[in-house]
């Protein structure tokens, strides 16, 4: 059966609540299989997406943080952004539910849009 | 008897090498009380020198990272940023001696310069 579900990248973020629904563990492969090279990591038990982004050198990492930032502001939907010489690491999770929410996987999609 | 060294915030970096000497440990406590809030961690190892700076929200956190990699380019002396919401979390290190050079600790006051 053909999926006619556009894009993550194409999907809208929808207004997150404590009480919106985690993305079941069951579907984060075939989610992240939609992702270029994010992994998911626990930080005190909370799952996050993250991905390393290699750049060239400092100013290109502030500039694409720059860039996420932009895009998470448009959002109202914030990541966490470790810059440093080289390299952007990318972390999207969602705070209010201590876990991830579709809006996540969204969020990175639309990053690794802007990557490319 | 009067320290005429300046402020460290006034002091010059200078060119590092991985022959460079790193700071040695006993004179960390005095630099770190020229300092606001800085701890010195470990990763790995390697001590690095941490401060967590409180901000408003997601874009003024990318406004001071972004004032902090202006001051790290000027100086070709960079660090880890971690920002995020509400944070900015900045570690000065010297990855050519896998420890902590006296520009690290001028790096960090000029930071605390920006802040204030």
């Amino acid at each position: 059966m053909p999926d006619s579900t556009p894009p993550l990248a194409n999907q809208a973020c929808e207004a997150c609540r404590p009480d919106s629904p985690s993305v079941p563990e069951a579907d984060w492969r075939p989610l992240l299989g939609q992702l270029d090279d994010w992994e998911i990591v626990k930080e005190d038990g909370v799952p996050m997406l993250r991905r390393r982004i290699a750049v060239k050198n400092f100013v290109a990492a502030l500039a694409l943080a720059t860039r996420i930032g932009d895009l998470a502001e448009a959002e109202d939907h914030h990541p966490r952004l470790v810059v440093e010489y080289g390299s952007v690491e990318v972390y999207w999770w969602t705070h209010a539910i201590g876990g991830l929410h579709r809006n996540d996987f969204i969020m990175a999609a639309r990053t690794d849009a802007l990557v490319l």
